[in-house]
């Protein structure tokens, strides 16, 4: 699609600094602009790309706007105008509203007609799919699901039995909601299954990435929280509650009943024990180990960066006569006569 | 369904205390049960819940069920009371033998009658289903493989050629199983393909999660043994064995060649170098790593749990300084003269 | 497949020793060889096996070969003979060339005739295959996909708009590439999606494991490089770049727009950060947290090797007061007058 700098000012409120009949076409990195793109700066680790920039026109604040190179539209929240920028010149495929031939549709599943249902898709009896709807080829969803309107399924999406997607959820390839939970009764040296007759809640404005899986709750339901981003290969379990507005990031793995609170942001790889509760605005950096529950926003880590493999295995070595190291000082302490201070570590 | 208390009492073997005729239909939490609902409690963490339980009866053991405020049904193991009697509540949707014609069956496939084959399944030659099987939609089986009775493959499983999965297994959405293991021989810089021969035989009872991968062996095969359960997202790498009754949780990998005991549990996000050896009735807590083979039946970690991130900084920079801790320590033992005890680090 | 080690011999540059009319059907391990099969021994954990194996005959080096019991095919590279050898034994299945009836090819896709398309695969428009490709059941191919010659999709592959693969590539089931890549620009405490409109690029001689997940690239292309091995579940994030030959383990995550050089070897369960430079000829152990850049080829570690429980809570606590311990020492050394040396390490 192609816009003047002009109209996109005008339409998403920026200054112009430049001249309003330059057509822009497509979105472009910094570094790899060509004439008729737009780019933007967010992350400042990109700056030095401004200044040999050949995009048409980039998307700044104000104080990165000082000695840009290029045509600037001046705005507050550059990354957002954007992706609102992108979003116009890189338009979806536009609907296609019917149901493919070989899509299996149960007698009593309602369809809405703005809806586009693709091939091989099976849906179950009861199903609710709303308007503008958007499954992609290949989405099974189970009895009683149900997809409030403009719902994007990508393609290749599970839905188990009961699951529920708020408007404007956008789910990609691969994911599972609503399979079993992992819930195992041990008796005489077995498990035995224990039914899990919950389901899978998501509110409004939910992203879910590929091959992510949400289980159904044992008996009360899971729950994703409206503006909740999941990235890819996920894992929440069952009868986890994810607060609104919350973003995690990949191969995190969140074990059952637990609930983050709502405008959290969880780092890639990171483990979240069982039963636990965390608050609302807390940010865990990657790989951390979360085993109790977090009362206070804040920030919380328990990944340790690396070290060239010589020096780390002796780092390990040391941690694990640390013991000894405590005793040595002891000694040291009882020789001397001295008593610990127990004196706070603040002086660093 | 709906069943009497008196009912249950007598076909679980309970002890029934309360009106034997009141009716209970499905089960529900202790929080959030309603009249008509039948609840249990077998983690101590829900103890308060139960005072203020509005369920018609809870399973409990004896001595739970001191001042229950409600009819109870006692018995030694609530948990697993409770979960037989939410399958008599909660029925599985009966079995519709038979082939969905969408599905696809080679000629020398044998599918038994009592089967039931969902749409666009695909079924390669000389695959063999028992009796009671029951396969979801989109369900992949190479060549050769072999169901036996009363396997459930939920939806969308792909079984490569010669997978064998034992009586009564269950294998969620998404789970891939007999795919290429990840053999290469380095070769002048490059990687050459190692062809993986082997398969996956999988034994009566086990149950894979979603998205789980279990890799074909490179020449011998990788065995699940019986009553395994495996929850989501989990690697398993080639020739790996997993020993009977073993449980693990989500996201945790088992590179190659390694051997799990029996009656195993292990925790979430783990990591297990391949070619080790871990014997029979090991835990192996959350996030932690197994760098070598375990001898003897225990509990083992090597997470640490999270700090405030500030702290945690100071911490790991603190690690990273230890050795020069221990100089400085080895220096006031040279000036006082003290020779180190080497002492047990038992006093803790 | 049946052929004599002298065949074999010749075929792939042995020296023999033992009778070259000595017929061999197919592979085996040393330990469960029997005869008609050929085995190798390359790790030398195996060695023991050696002298009871009762192969047919063992592919070896000749430093190995000594007292070897059965007949020895001697050569500088064990492990790639071997897999040359097993890839003769144990050939695929051969192309069928065509389409099946029930794939759904759009109009402007251009399928090679050598080529074979399995049942139910979606190929949308412009959609590029190339000679021999071989497409398993249920690939979904977006518009504009191209695949080179050779290609192998085994089954269930999902490949998004544009995205493109390197003659003789590998993809295992459930495999996702070219999802939207998480990319979010947060404003008014909500998540606004960032429009991903990269694709995939992937080189010649790729293989990738089941259930792995590569995003498209925000604007740019996420790059996997030719040559690249990666195991299964790991997580490639968008404007990721991957390096030729370099192979990444099981359950590993790697977050947006970086770079991992060529030729690297990367463990099971790794995480890299995002926005961060890894140079060639880098090894990182397995379950390593990659923090930064990292300038220098070597090995990389992070990973603490497990304890048994008791004591690594012990050894927790005690890392957690560090801080204490480090005062102590301060204190001693003031009371003894002495100024600590800052020595070096090096006197482990």
């Amino acid at each position: 699609m192609r816009v003047s700098l002009g109209e996109l000012a005008v339409r998403f409120g920026c200054e112009l600094r430049g001249d309003p009949d330059t057509p822009v076409e497509r979105v472009a990195t910094l570094a790899n602009a060509a004439p008729g793109t737009l780019s933007f700066l967010a992350n400042p680790r990109y700056r030095p790309q401004l200044n040999a920039t050949r995009a048409a026109a980039v998307v700044l604040t104000a104080a990165a706007a000082e000695n840009c190179p290029v045509a600037v539209l001046v705005c507050e929240n550059p990354y957002a105008t954007y992706a609102r920028i992108a979003t116009l010149l890189h338009p979806p495929a536009p609907l296609e509203p019917g149901t493919h031939p070989s899509a299996l549709i149960a007698p009593s599943a309602h369809v809405d007609p703005s809806a586009q249902v693709g091939p091989y898709c099976v849906i179950g009896e009861q199903v609710s799919i709303g308007p503008r709807c958007r499954l992609g080829a290949h989405c099974l969803l189970g009895p009683g699901v149900r997809l409030d309107a403009d719902v994007q399924l990508i393609a290749r999406v599970t839905l188990g039995s009961g699951v529920s997607v708020g408007e404007r959820g956008i789910v990609q390839p691969g994911v599972v909601i609503g399979a079993d939970g992992f819930g195992f009764a041990p008796e005489g040296g077995r498990w035995l299954k224990v039914p899990q007759v919950g389901t899978v809640r998501i509110g409004a404005d939910v992203e879910i990435g590929a091959n992510t899986t949400i289980d159904r709750g044992a008996i009360d339901d899971t729950v994703i929280e409206e503006g909740v981003k999941l990235d890819n290969l996920i894992q929440i379990a069952h009868n986890v509650r994810i607060g609104a507005h919350t973003a995690i990031a990949g191969c995190t793995g969140v074990s059952g009943s637990t609930t983050i609170g709502r405008r959290c942001m969880i780092g890639g790889s990171a483990g979240f024990a069982g039963h636990i509760s965390v608050a609302d605005d807390v940010v865990v950096t990657g790989m951390s180990m979360i085993t109790h529950s977090i009362e206070r926003a804040g920030v919380y880590s328990s990944g340790i960066p690396f070290e060239e493999a010589h020096t780390w295995r002796r780092l390990v070595a040391r941690f694990k006569r640390i013991g000894l190291l405590e005793g040595r000082v002891r000694q040291l302490e009882r020789a001397a006569g001295i008593k610990p201070e127990q004196q706070d570590e603040a002086d660093d």
